[in-house]
């Protein structure tokens, strides 16, 4: 098999003799794909109506000559002087009241029937133009959609889209008072004008928020789609694709619409744990199932200069699953805002020290892979992500936005350290194909979703279940009834309220709060036959026992003595719950290796940011430490990448990748 | 005696079999009274003139069945959509130019005549239906009147407004001029129409500012007053208060125009002090003179869940003073900003944990007052707050607006903590009935305040003054004389100007500056035997002693040898002043022995966060610190609460709270 | 000579009868000039057309009667009320689209032809109104311009004016989208209308910033002159000059087409090391060669109270050469923003501590001075400082403006450290009288400005040049050729590119990283036989040796090996270069001693804190350290004020001072 790797790349800056130049040194380097277009629209339509396609043709033209493909994107985040100027009416409105200006990108309204319309008949134009050069194998749609520096659009238009989305979903007047629950603070509408778009983070009004963000999702998921028209029209059968979308769009929604997912990811090797450099590959791997995902751009030497990792997270990107990897970028703009991003050739042109890199990593990576045809990486177990449930437990409080985050992303990081890998999976996903599924926190459980819940726990699979869960509707109300809603009896609980604790603290993602001695509130029990000790933290839930056991206890306070963790034996499968938004690590830990020997998934004990992942017969172990470390293993074989396994140990230096084939004894295929 | 204990309940959520049951668990726990109706408008009056008071009759109705009375409230801080689309004019300005939006509350004009009109419409509409119910005993209007989001109203009408209150005030635009010394930087106006509101912490122009903060002080005050008069109209003798005004409104204006003076007072026991604790207590206790204060929201749960402190906190309030004590709230709502606000029930309605909680302390604090009736608290020292000089003290500058707030926080912190318990007055007060009265700061003194300052100390009272004191007009503008004006007799000193402090820090209330080696200011002396280095900080004034002997002195840089706090022998009492913002805590202690001893106040020498304080023939002693203490006392009797006074000492467990009868060996009274 | 000292007065806030005695003070404290005028327009034509000079005239001759000469100002940064009402428009318009409001200063638009013409008039008419006055010795211009808390102004007449300073810059659009590089991001404008006016901070559209500051400068430079015409009309021959302008102004085109440099200083002695307090007196000193400085304003009390550096700073600006010290100011405003500044007088208006410092200390400067003549010290270093370049360099980017800010005022510093004072220059300016320059940074090298340094250099001139220089167009672009331009030969290298570090961190003036273990980038060498272990910090560029020696070169990562640090021989000169940002102060005072050695420029080892500088025949020496210092020197001569050099050891107290007639054994003179 072959991984592509290549970058982003601006030929709208260069002339001819320079791309040729530039498709030179690619080739040499091993670089297969290049992105390019995303932020031409000036240079193919400088005036409305002229089109000016012949760069992007000789371009094309060029690339193929040295056997580089083309992820083709359309120029839709960046609209032009004259469209702006024309069209004053779609620009984007901040929630300030404040129209955004030009001089930036996402400037535009994306629910605007006019830009719209602009959107569509760039990309259909460039369809149409390029639809003869066999070396674009992809198209992405815009850029980062959704991530504005002007926050969501508010303007006239999209206020009248929002009324009638309203009135899709509620049908009358009545109804919205009543899911939203308006009767507080005398919000009640009388009529539909009086309806308007919540902003993010207005926690004044926070179930119109709810719905704003649904709406929002929809607006972008839809824009993204009428370029993806425009594309087809011409092009029917184009591989369609996006980058990293922002937090404000439900990424299963748009990418499931679409052909692949593309993150942009830049792993900051001083700032960032093993488990956040994973997290990304783990959710955009999930996304379609079965397609491996692309790196759509990343960083050309992570930690630079004094150590380049570029060699070492492409081995994590590809351990990971993605067949496709872009760079961002191929050499430094002369001007505008990101002439300073790091790049692989600098603004001077000249193959130098990231070049080179690069192609020593590609050529490495191109050696080992072409003996082997590897499946995407097997997991037995997977965390659950929602987006809509994730908008409904914070709308408009920025500190549970995180709080949400840093729950989903401490589940996972426990079951890395514990050397399980996971996917990041969304509610709507197959469960049965797991083990074990992690809710870390679900506020709100749609009937079909309990459903599945129950018939999986039924037929033997395990659940473990956090926090705040199953005890809000859809609207972001409590039910008032006890939760967790359509689940009680699969758990065997009943959460009957909760308590947000005395020293609230905001807490960034993957900062849950240590246990420490005195005043807070503890929980206790056995695990593992060790005793317990723990510390949960931010809201802890009051709960009762409808027959599930009491793993760990609370020891003070008005809690004292009401079971906090719980396993509930339910048909063939065990319903695990922990009542509170955060626990700390060290009994987080312990629940999740009791957990796992139920669940029968296979836990193994690595040392602290070591990661190690297989894709059919190869296994890739990480060493993602600045120091060497040591361990034993009961992984054999034989190394193929890297002289680190010996006697049933692995001794990897910092910063260092070693591959095994397990089946190397036998014969190696291609 | 009794203290009504209760909650705010919000029937709008519920229908009439819930309330039947939640009336039913209020007289379960001896709850007998509620605060309801204050955000319901759009239920009262879902279109303009259409009234629905049906479920407003039930509920009441319900309440009495279970002998429950009511704290019924105006609606006014939630205009509903109808009014806000109807009226556009009607919402807030803010300073930036903005139109406040709809979905928070305080979103409207105060001072707005249209608004005004259906303000009292509804209010008067309120009355008129609900006069008949026996039950409900008083009113609150509005909410937390000035507490909004969007800061003071800056619409057309405010600034017409306010150019016919400065018409009132000053007459000619010359006067004006001079009265606000334009001069400085051109500022000079020559017709009314240029003038505008300044907006607070607009440091540039500051005499504005503060002729501002008076208007929209008045503004509220009409506006609260225009819903009284609502209620008047039907109900002539209705009982009307409300509660915790914003530092932008004169709180001695506004409750002396009405019947109780009602707090929201939460306590953070992880955060707060005892003074801090105490100090809102004492604050609204004196507002209204002989007329016992109202706590109208509390917590529910203070340090919860690991520690339910409420009870502590209900003997706190109790012992300081408070009729009626409400907690915030019976019950989460399901939805809006609020809905996770900590309450009694929670939002699954039953009663658990805090509901039984509140129920003992409820029929603890019955069992032990039923036997008798206590008087307020009676101390012997005040200290004077005054909002107006707060404002002309501080006028745009939001540092010296804590500065003010500190100064004052510290001398009754100060005080607490050698025994002297305090009521914090107003500038209008009668001095005459303390023995001690301490003026933390005074930038301006009115000729009848200073009037009255002499012949209080002529007489025999002693006064401590501290600070800028006196060198200011009522306009915010220096006096070109040394001060303190009409004074410099009284206290013996002339004070020449001032220095600000080398190293000037923002202070938050209840910091300031401790002592420290070198570079500093410094002051030497002796008080109560002993040698004392101090250390003021802020700002220090220069002054010359008239007359005054130098209790404490500069030793060193320019002031070396001068004065820095004196007493005064005037008439029959004593005048002391510090000259400085601030002072530390060791020395400000150890000067107001010495001077408690002078005006023969009892000091009491108590460990640290421990409160005492009487009511008739109880004494109350709280023990706020998290551990146990104890300390020998002169106090004598039977513990009617905690048995924790034994052979002349008291030994309190962390958090607890002990009462003796210090008659009990003859009669108790009923 | 005679240094002249006095400071700013605002006889506008008092009668006569008091002019006549605060000049009577002035003169018996010594002070011979006053500053006068500056915010007093509504005072001088209270309405349109309508003039009252007869308080100026007054003034004049009361200060006249007493020997007080007078900088009169006009009053241009305070437009009265009638102005501003009558003309909305002139308000100026803040980036955020709000219109700026009355009650401050700076509140107008410099481009507005309304608002010029009206500044014009009002300076001719105080010209032909007080042109009689013999005393006027000298004229200031507005105040402080440029810095107005609004930012600069953005109305619909600076869009214009910027449109036509474009056309004229570039002729054709097509010509300013090729120099701004819009291609990227697709901002190419296709008509003038198009664009609009970037705002400072606005990093997302860069170069267009960088005109946008070039077009405010030349707006505040015009804004300026048009006063100066105004005055000039009537007083052809006015000594004019202006305070202080903003950072957004070029500081050498405004002073160069003036009569004095004007700085507004307060000294920090808490807060600030001497390089800082050196720092803008050196940099004023050198604006208008040959011309001393003049501070316009200073601190009265500086660490007041508890020790008053006046006379200490006094001493400080003498020995640096200004020739008038204005402090601010004499008396405190009764009212307004300023109201609680410094004076000398406080308030009450009385002479106490302050004033009789102040008398003293120019009692002490005038019996010194008398008996000599000195010229202006005399330097053998200069520092370049090009405000084009520093917007250049930071178009946009904030925390690239304070790095500007930053290297420029490190290599000051690190120089005076080593005993070598400096002048800050213009990169317009003779390099020819120094024997070494320091270019601590230059974006971009001007053809012109290359050839100086070329021939500089041949001739046998030093240049240590550092961080990102030559690499960059006149629009901050990038060239795509290897710099640094135009003088790869003369320091014999070729820079390829550059590395952001790793750990990048936004760093404050005078804060460069300091080396730590591990990790981090480093270099070594050897320089003054020392072995070298430095950390650069910030921003690494990638070189190579085009025949310069490497001094020190990089030791780890991807640059391992390559040179850091160069020298090279040109002509009869030197060429130094250092590959970054930053560079730890310890490797940086080392490489200093090596390069002035080669330039043989004198340096001296003082203790840290110590200030040494010569004018003429006098040494001063300067301990600014808060305790005493000792050291051997070679200064010779007599000490004729602080008796602190004694068999060629300095010993001085703490912040005293002590001056050395080096000549002192032969004659002195007058």
């Amino acid at each position: 098999m072959k991984v592509n790797i290549g970058s982003a790349y601006y030929p709208e800056d260069w002339d001819n003799e320079r791309i040729e130049y530039d498709a030179f040194l690619m080739e040499e380097a091993g670089v297969n794909v290049v992105r390019i277009g995303e932020f031409a629209w000036s240079r193919m339509e400088p005036e409305e109506g002229v089109y000016n396609f012949q760069w992007l043709h000789d371009t094309c033209d060029i690339l193929e000559k040295h056997h580089v493909n083309i992820i083709m994107c359309t120029p839709c985040a960046t609209a032009p002087a004259w469209l702006c100027k024309k069209y004053p009416e779609i620009m984007r409105l901040k929630a300030d009241g404040h129209r955004g200006t030009f001089g930036t990108r996402q400037h535009t309204c994306s629910s605007s029937v006019t830009y719209r319309h602009y959107a569509h008949q760039i990309s259909a134009k460039m369809a149409e133009e390029l639809k003869g050069h066999k070396n674009i194998v992809a198209w992405q749609l815009d850029n980062e959609i959704g991530h504005s520096s002007m926050g969501n659009c508010h303007c006239p238009e999209c206020q009248n889209n929002f009324r009638k989305f309203l009135k899709e979903k509620y049908g009358t007047i009545q109804a919205l008072n009543k899911a939203w629950g308006t009767i507080f603070w005398s919000q009640e509408y009388s009529s539909w004008e009086e309806v308007e778009l919540g902003y993010v983070g207005q926690k004044y009004d926070s179930t119109r928020v709810l719905d704003s963000l649904l709406f929002w999702s929809k607006v972008y998921v839809d824009y993204a789609l009428i370029q993806a028209d425009g594309i087809r029209k011409h092009i029917p059968d184009a591989k369609i694709g996006t980058n990293n979308l922002s937090g404000l769009i439900d990424r299963y929604d748009m990418y499931r619409k679409l052909d692949f997912a593309g993150v942009d990811f830049y792993p900051r090797p001083n700032m960032e744990k093993m488990a956040r450099v994973c997290y990304y590959s783990d959710l955009y791997r999930a996304i379609l199932p079965g397609k491996a995902p692309w790196i759509l751009e990343s960083a050309t030497c992570p930690g630079s200069p004094d150590r380049n990792l570029l060699r070492f997270f492409m081995w994590n990107f590809i351990a990971r699953g993605h067949e496709t990897i872009c760079y961002f970028h191929w050499r430094s703009h002369l001007s505008g805002y990101e002439k300073n991003h790091d790049t692989i050739l600098n603004y001077t042109g000249k193959p130098r020290g990231r070049y080179h890199e690069l192609a020593r990593s590609i050529k490495e990576a191109d050696t080992i892979l072409k003996k082997y045809d590897l499946p995407l990486p097997e997991v037995e177990t997977a965390v659950v992500l929602d987006y809509k449930d994730h908008w409904n437990y914070c709308q408009g409080f920025w500190e549970r936005w995180k709080e949400y985050e840093a729950m989903n992303c401490l589940a996972h990081e426990i079951l890395m350290k514990n050397g399980i890998n996971s996917d990041i999976i969304s509610s709507d996903d197959d469960f049965s194909k797991y083990k074990l599924v992690v809710i870390p926190q679900m506020s709100h459980f749609r009937k079909e979703v309990a459903e599945k819940i129950r018939k999986y726990v039924e037929k033997g699979g395990t659940v473990l279940l956090g926090g705040k869960s199953g005890i809000f509707d859809g609207n972001a109300k409590f039910i008032p009834q006890a939760g967790p809603e359509h689940l009680q009896d699969v758990f065997g609980i009943s959460i009957e309220g909760y308590y947000p604790l005395s020293t609230p603290e905001v807490l960034d993602a993957f900062e849950p709060r240590e246990i420490h001695d005195g005043g807070d509130i503890a929980v206790t029990g056995k695990l593992n036959g060790k005793k317990i000790m723990g510390q949960p933290s931010n809201h802890v839930m009051e709960i009762d026992s409808m027959g599930a056991e009491s793993l760990l206890t609370h020891d003070r306070g008005l809690l004292k003595g009401t079971p906090y963790c719980t396993e509930n034996r339910f048909g063939k499968g065990y319903a695990f719950y922990f009542a509170s938004t955060y626990l700390d690590k060290k009994t987080y830990k312990e629940l999740l290796l009791h957990i796992a020997k139920k669940a029968k998934v296979k836990t193994v004990i690595l040392p602290e940011e070591v990661e190690m992942i297989s894709r059919g017969e190869l296994t890739f172990v990480l060493n993602h430490n600045n120091k060497e470390v040591s361990f034993d293993t009961d992984v054999k074989g034989k190394c193929i990448l890297g002289d680190f396994l010996k006697d049933g140990k692995f001794t990897l230096p910092a910063r260092e990748v070693c591959i095994v084939d397990t089946k190397a004894k036998t014969a190696k295929k291609k």
